[in-house]
């Protein structure tokens, strides 16, 4: 396969932008309501249910509910319904589903449940009239349309945007609101990056661990992109918070294996250059994503993000260089991004 | 560095046994009377805070207080508070601490914060009269006694063992609790495995990372023998749920990267079965700790559990089997496991 021959993923990779306009702009008004609901319903938790990729978005939920919100949210563990049958007190509490096909099964029988109990259960998903709108009372629907290569791009982002959304309409900030509706230009700015992307992907052709390192807003973008370079590149990714990280996992770092952090400005800055310092002290090779100077200084190989982003919008911006990378890693290794190894669109589990 | 010395680590590894019984006697009393309280409380929800190997344990936890109590376990990032400074309803909610050295400045500011505003706080800790002490209304203690070497064990089980005796007690379920008594005779039993696990360890010389899966009540015993294979023998581990694991980094597997399955009797069985399937047919280097003989037979590399267990003591088993392994890997690579380069026993985070 040569470097020049396009993929699907790298045309969905690029399409996310206009996908965020189109979501903001076909779903915002029933986000405007279901944030009302949720005011007036006065939910005081939120349970996430999600796999894969859509797990991914669900930690951003964490933060972005706990933080916004003041909510308590809880990314649950299908198995515990679906495995160990627990029953659990859901008073007060949303259960809210992600699932980008909205056939992930166990996702699915957690909403049924849910519902069946009296509990407000919504989904977001990104397949109009998928099995997923008849278990939850409520689908938001992303409008990144028809994903084609197996590693979800577009389907991922929009989510993001849609969670951002909900949460900023549910506190009823318009400012915050308003800041989503610049991310699909600051993803054409990352767009600019490619070619070096695709250069420094080279260094890693023969990767086959990486440690992905976030924090807060950003310990969701260090996981996705993890999962991207497993999916496509074959690379085994072993992603960590940041604080998590200096507890122990820091003792495994060598010198042969790449640690890539994610960091943007914000209130998990300060955690993360600690830990670069950390880093650099064990002569790790570290690659950052960031638009710090400190951070793009220190490492080996640093791309630089777009300057003046608020922290909560900065990990739809920050995956997409993770994207990227994962994509020319793949193609310098010989694989083909969009139809992985093993690996189908809609994986089933209970 | 000879195969012969001897380390603090695998002293304190089979101090365990013993360190459980002294835990039940002293503190079975006063883990009864808060079992009690949080009855007379009707807590409805747990909030867990905790880092590294305490994090894991805090993982048992979500699914013990989930699947035996009903209540809804949130497992916290500290950053939350410290960070980003949500303020988050905590009604009939218990915030639980973890940290056996009683030091973790980051728990201990969740707990500062949530009892200053009403919340009933608890600690579990394996340092008497540590600053923990004063930031929950009541400490839950270990009888692990000093722990000497860097790599957490003994606290780590003695932690579990005051879970599980809190959910049952909060349960008034007397069978559940009586199983936990078997524990140490268990350990006992799984410590006649050590001279297969000191040869086999040799395999893994040269290994430098390793994929860690279980699901449900033995998540926390994959990313717990992860870690402390992070700790001691500078392999990078990426632990998974096997159900998170099949929606996308299995495509990552190839037969040069080790997948070492927690898998004992009980209600998870079937998804690692399913799993070690999928494992097989992509020729990875499979490791089984089971006592499933079908996943004994499929493995490259299996180390037999006792039989007999309810799934929920099992963890407390299983994890013996993955410290020696870590122990004597260390060991094969002549490393020291008592001082992993750049750790120290207490970290601290804000």
């Amino acid at each position: 396969m040569k470097a020049d021959t396009t993929h699907i993923m790298r045309d969905e990779i690029r399409e996310q932008p206009q996908a965020i306009r189109d979501t903001l702009a076909a779903e915002g008004e029933r986000i405007a309501q279901f944030a009302a609901r949720l005011r007036a319903e006065q939910i005081r938790h939120v349970l996430l249910v999600a796999r894969g990729t859509s797990d991914n978005a669900a930690t951003y939920a964490r933060y972005l509910f706990g933080v916004v919100n003041g909510v308590l949210v809880t990314s649950v563990a299908a198995s515990l319904f679906t495995v160990y049958d627990a029953e659990l007190d859901l008073g007060d509490t949303l259960v809210l589903g992600i699932s980008q096909s909205g056939t992930a099964t166990d996702v699915i029988d957690v909403l049924k449940r849910a519902r069946a109990m009296g509990t407000l259960t919504a989904a977001v998903t990104n397949t109009e009239d998928s099995p997923i709108y008849e278990a939850a009372e409520l689908a938001l629907l992303t409008r990144a349309y028809k994903e084609h290569s197996i590693p979800a791009t577009k389907s991922y982002t929009t989510a993001l945007a849609v969670l951002h959304r909900l949460a900023a309409q549910w506190a009823q900030d318009s400012e915050m609101a308003a800041a989503l509706n610049s991310v699909p230009a600051l993803m054409e700015q990352v767009f600019e990056l490619e070619p070096q992307i695709e250069d420094h992907s080279e260094r890693y052709r023969f990767l086959d661990t990486c440690v992905l390192l976030g924090r807060g807003f950003n310990l969701c973008t260090a996981h996705e992109i993890g999962l991207k370079l497993g999916e496509c590149a074959q690379v085994v990714p072993a992603a960590h918070s940041a604080a998590d990280f200096m507890h122990g996992p820091i003792a495994s770092i060598q010198a042969e294996v790449p640690c890539l952090l994610i960091a943007p400005e914000g209130k998990a800055l300060g955690s993360m250059l600690e830990l670069a310092m950390a880093l650099d002290e064990r002569n790790a090779e570290m690659l950052t994503i960031s638009n710090e100077p400190s951070l793009l200084e220190i490492a080996k190989v640093a791309f630089e993000l777009p300057t003046g982003m608020p922290e909560h919008i900065s990990p739809l911006v920050a995956v997409v260089v993770g994207q990227l990378l994962a994509y020319h890693v793949a193609i310098h290794k010989g694989l083909d991004p969009d139809r992985p190894a093993g690996l189908q669109k809609v994986t089933r589990t209970m």
